[in-house]
């Protein structure tokens, strides 16, 4: 038989990973409204109640200079002062991995966490290849294509360039802020 | 509690569009290879035991002058050896969804197919709209940018129009025949 229909008693876990991001509106330590809507979704529509059949790995991409613009007023006179800094910046991308993994905890599903630093769509499409999971799963603003030009997609980026299949999940209309650049 | 982690409990089953076509190779009722890879991968990463939470949508669109073209030595002298030749073409369009469906009663999940003519990237996209699955599957021969240029592909199409989230799953590399065109 090809593929054959034991396919589906396949031993090993489905390993998702899921990007996500901080809030631009409320900031760390708040996840996005297209980060949650996509793990959301995974959770309702592909985990659902067989939890332990997926591990769901948690990726947050943190970027340098954004992340560093609250500090923009402070005096960096010694290397420590610049690594109290990441220190900080760690701590908020800690705090928003916590909200996923706790919601996975409640649940019961397996999962993983963790954060780098750089382009996130770079970065993404770089731990894919490096966790090589079966799907990785991004959140999207839903933006035209007016928008898009000023903003760049890391969802369309990702839908073309990693090396697994992806599921982009375009933010719910209703949940969409008054501005839709913000998330 | 937004979105809930009750939502992983939610009642009804998640519906998976899985759009198939016939082999460029074998011709009908064969599947194409991509066609069935993507079918494998939905039952082995996404249904997995958990069968009665899922519905898999079988859509099969015909390309109706790439399908007459076995019978161009024909001769069509009425009305009648027209409704005769599309009769012809539905029942290898059922042959082909036999097999998705068969396999699928094998391993217990339910299942729907059925067949349209036309565009099948316009045609994806129209189904989608009128059925709203929770999630599109295709499969994609995975052509690199020069041989795109010249078959255009359904799925690239598909992931940027349908209004639902979609998954393109590539063809694994030894799998792809000889001419990679082919499927």
């Amino acid at each position: 038989m090809e593929g054959g229909a034991g396919a589906v008693e396949s031993g090993e876990r489905t390993r998702i990973m899921v990007g996500v991001n901080e809030s631009t509106i409320k900031g760390y330590p708040h996840a996005s409204i297209s980060s949650k809507g996509a793990f959301d979704w995974t959770l309702s529509k592909i985990v659902r109640s067989n939890t332990s059949s997926f591990t769901l790995l948690f990726l947050h991409v943190q970027v340098p200079d954004q992340d560093g613009f609250d500090d923009m007023d402070s005096i960096y006179a010694s290397p420590d002062d610049f690594k109290k800094l990441n220190h900080k910046n760690k701590i908020k991308g800690l705090h928003l991995l916590e909200y996923f993994v706790n919601r996975c905890h409640e649940i019961g599903v397996p999962c993983e966490a963790w954060i780098k630093r750089g382009d996130p769509k770079e970065v993404i499409c770089h731990e894919v290849n490096r966790v090589q999971p079966d799907l990785l799963v991004v959140g999207s603003r839903g933006l035209g294509p007016f928008q898009r030009v000023f903003v760049g997609t890391v969802s369309e980026f990702c839908a073309k360039h990693a090396e697994c299949p992806v599921i982009t999940i375009k933010r719910k209309v209703d949940e969409a802020p008054q501005d839709p650049i913000d998330d």
